[in-house]
């Protein structure tokens, strides 16, 4: 059961702040506020979708193309040599908001990711990365 | 550029052999050889693309479409509360086979996922588990 409280059903409302990198008429990207690793960048449809399993074929289709733009704008952004593209289905596979979301996260060589130990980053410090990847959409 | 002699490209040219689990007119889906999980499975497009960067819109759509069926047959098959979605793209993010691919994953709380130390299981062991699979399509 979707709950419409969650913090991206918030952000999508425009009740809770973000850092935006992009948005179309079914999609939404924005800087995730717990990277990491710099660059760490949000996609998710404008639906009411907890995960894979309930998401509508049209705003599948649409999140997956949001995915392959903003993959490559973060990228070039970070200039990173690889990307990857994760998205958790259920609290038993990591997944802790409860409205879809892809993760894209640029990756470096030997650079491991910290799926543990997350903080929250200060929205300043995350803006001038933004920016540098929305001028690269 | 784009390597036609990759073995997911043998695989779909029906030269190199797999566990199949789905078809339709722009996808393919079958068992990971060297699975982190059982049930591990991957769904790849019918065109000739590296990574998420040169697929096509409307393979890119196909594909989403068959990782969500693929997702909930996997999941149901392996009554597993979770399911984890990863695509990387290029050999720092972990690419090893340049055909993109959509890992599925099965996720059960607290179970690491073994990035590293994988090894190749004998065909004949993934048979079972991928006709609980097919069964669920």
């Amino acid at each position: 059961m979707y709950d419409k409280n969650n913090i991206f059903a918030k952000i999508l409302r425009g009740e809770a702040p973000c850092v935006k990198l992009y948005e179309d008429t079914k999609t939404f990207a924005f800087m995730d506020i717990m990277p990491q690793v710099p660059g760490h960048s949000l996609v998710i449809p404008k639906c009411d979708a907890e995960n894979i399993l309930d998401l509508p074929a049209d705003y599948a289709a649409a999140t997956i193309a949001a995915v392959q733009k903003l993959a490559a704008a973060v990228k070039q952004a970070t200039d990173a040599p690889g990307v990857m593209v994760a998205q958790l289905n259920g609290s038993a596979a990591g997944q802790t908001v409860f409205h879809i979301h892809f993760h894209i996260l640029p990756r470096h060589q030997g650079l491991e990711l910290k799926f543990h130990a997350r903080a929250p980053e200060p929205i300043a410090n995350l803006e001038p990365l933004a920016e540098k990847i929305r001028s690269r959409l």
